[in-house]
């Protein structure tokens, strides 16, 4: 790299190392989210965050352009998903009564026990990748690492979305309280 | 959840802050690398990372079977990907003379060039994204909590297989020495 990358900031040791570790985890953790959930629940991993979402949400509904946060802010890959989801009835599109450019995504009753039964066995997959092996210090560490990275990329606002939309299908929250 | 879930092991307020973390990081973190890389050097990540494996390799070859590893073991994902790498001249494939059922991949010199003008921006992407937010503390503890999953999900070696493929591409070493 000598010459065209004189003047690039090259990782060092312990730099690369985390890199190292952060490219693996970006390689199979999703994929194995996705693997487990298509296998067990017939639902990839971005439609059950967008069920899971909508379940914990008032009135089980949210606007279409805050859903989009889910999707990196893509609310034509938000579209595309939110229509197969209503094409297996768990999820129905409305038109705001106050607002008509605004459309919201809503839960149906269907939608709703999907993500009851679908709920547990994603915990336990979630907690078995990415909680069990780290002990309480880690965890704690992990999560100011995350959100140092998120809010860098000014990404920290949609994971106080994330939170609010699924604390019950992960967190001990009763959704039904 | 009550009823279904009541053996669930649901989340803790602190493990559920640290899984939306990672959960946001997933979500944005490959798709913001393919952008840019697709942009600005018309390839994706996954590419960017079977070259960059090969070009810091002995003789600049890999057996397919280890190349693999970057694909979850995915032989078939792999092999789509190198066709298309062998149709743009940056790879070809050749057969072991030792042992006819192997096969490796091998960087061009076209493909050599390819990874040198791509890296000084790659590297500098994957800095600011991972590396420049946190101090130096917390890159040592990324690195130690990425190993940790990584190994507890049995892809500790894989990482090593990318440590070695990739020292060069990411970090100070010259591949050229």
């Amino acid at each position: 790299m000598t010459g065209e990358g004189a003047s690039t900031r090259w990782l060092d040791g312990q730099e690369l190392d985390a890199w190292l570790q952060v490219a693996r985890i970006l390689s199979w953790v999703p994929a194995e989210l996705d693997a487990r959930l298509l296998r067990e629940d017939g639902i990839t991993h971005f439609e059950y965050e967008v069920l899971a979402s909508l379940s914990e949400s008032a009135d089980r509904r949210l606007r279409m352009s805050v859903l989009a946060g889910l999707a990196n802010g893509s609310l034509s890959r938000l579209s595309h998903v939110v229509r197969r989801l209503e094409q297996r009835g768990w999820v129905t599109r409305e038109r705001c009564p106050d607002d008509r450019r605004a459309t919201y995504a809503v839960l149906t009753d269907d939608g709703y026990a999907k993500v009851v039964a679908t709920a547990p066995g994603y915990v336990e997959h979630v907690r078995s990748l990415t909680i069990d092996p780290l002990d309480r210090e880690q965890i704690v560490l992990l999560a100011q690492i995350g959100q140092r990275l998120n809010d860098a990329a000014g990404r920290g606002g949609l994971a106080g979305l994330a939170g609010e939309g699924r604390a019950a299908s992960t967190g001990a929250a009763d959704p039904t309280d």
